[in-house]
């Protein structure tokens, strides 16, 4: 592909990933089911001094090694962004999750070049998980190859969401839609949601008012096991989407389920 | 107390309650991730041959080791429900969990003593999480002591439910009322979330449609770390209850609950 990264320098940074993913790992898992202050952040999600000090090291070793990428994080702002590689860090997505002495938050960190997601982490340090997605090469749970299912039709679908939604706010049509049409709805599961996907354990993921630094990394973890995930309008994910977010194992699923949104 | 069980007995009965959990885990734990046959019961939730294994085991060894005893099981019913003591299982609570891959299913083993919950089990076999209720002593996480946490105030509360309600039904007005005065919720997370509660890490619990096999098992559990749970009237519950729980860690928080929910 022309202008594409070169595969050696995309294996050097996707190891680089999981070392960031591994610091993020080490700060995070000492503060958890500890007491611990919780803040509320102007978008009123909560922050703790966890996701701060995760994201603040490993933005130091990403400066320190790569001084001329650009960094996005959710604590700490945009850095570069308009370098041609930029890191998207999310150090605790599902910090509710976090602050309840609930493991299933997770650390997302993603690649992306050119607008492109082409590297994605998401760990789980707590249940000691970790996928990770490069764009063209098959998707990896600790390792190994993963696939998501065959599940062609919406009435036969799991579906997990974010949830707090509850079908309010402008897209409560849409959620309401699809979730009426679903065999089974889980909710509050945050980026773990779209592991479970990737291993062929969920069919469809649905979220809303998600940022750069929640849905990068889970571009390549889902393309890469065979999933498709784009916006509500089929459009691919970039750093200017809308926030919301349309994954889904089968292509055909994901089909239907636009249709369903966007009727 | 007159007509209580003896304290060796009470000894007895609860490691015979975590040898149970330990069969069941067992049985469990190879079935998960794995592909599995989810058939729909009568109340539409999802059932496998997880579930009914696990619970045909634990009801073979209790028939053998306390003959006299009753067992009133999610998945094969009641055996001589009107004895003294009766044996309550849930094999899987959290299916949906289950069959998605999630690992915060949990496995609830109550000893009901003439209507009163004395001995509480919620087993988490992949995260490897026990919670040890019984009635008059200490609930213990593994073997170490826990406690609820101080929250006297439903707008510094945080609250899990199950949410597939999503507050439809005729509980749809005090699910409501109580969501729109804490200051955080989280959905979907089965009996996990009493666990927490009784850990001092969630304040409140509230949930609807709920069977004995289901709440039985969470009184010792959140009564011995300091919590109160009751029905939505602020009665203790037993086995002819009309399934509407309400959990919290601290006992003015659930009293203003209730004065919410009957408002």
């Amino acid at each position: 592909v022309p202008g594409a990264l070169p595969e050696p320098l995309i294996d050097e940074l996707s190891r680089f990933a999981g070392q960031l993913a591994d610091l993020a790992g080490q700060v995070i898992k000492p503060y958890f089911r500890k007491p611990i202050a919780v803040e509320t952040k102007a978008d009123r999600s909560p922050v703790t001094e966890a996701d701060r000090e995760a994201e603040r090291r490993m933005r130091a070793v990403i400066a320190d090694t790569y001084p001329e990428h650009g960094i996005i994080g959710e604590e700490f702002g945009r850095t570069a962004a308009d370098a041609d590689i930029v890191w998207l860090l999310d150090p605790i997505d599902g910090t509710k999750s976090f602050v309840t002495g609930n493991p299933l938050f997770g650390t997302l960190i993603a690649v992306v070049h050119r607008d492109r997601p082409v590297i994605g982490v998401i760990d789980h340090v707590m249940t000691g998980e970790r996928w990770l997605g490069i764009q063209g090469r098959k998707t990896r749970l600790n390792g190994e190859p993963v696939a998501t299912r065959a599940c062609p039709r919406l009435a036969q679908a799991v579906k997990y969401a974010y949830g707090v939604e509850c079908y309010q706010g402008a897209e409560a049509a849409a959620f309401t839609a699809v979730g009426e049409r679903v065999a089974m709805r889980r909710f509050s599961a945050d980026c773990y949601a779209y592991g479970l996907l990737a291993s062929g354990f969920v069919d469809l993921v649905m979220e809303d008012t998600m940022n750069p630094w929640d849905y990068s990394a889970l571009v390549p973890v889902v393309e890469g096991a065979g999933g498709v995930i784009t916006d509500w309008r089929g459009e691919p994910l970039g750093l200017a989407s809308d926030g919301r977010v349309l994954a889904s194992g089968d292509a055909t699923l994901h089909a239907e389920t636009l249709g369903v949104i966007n009727a």
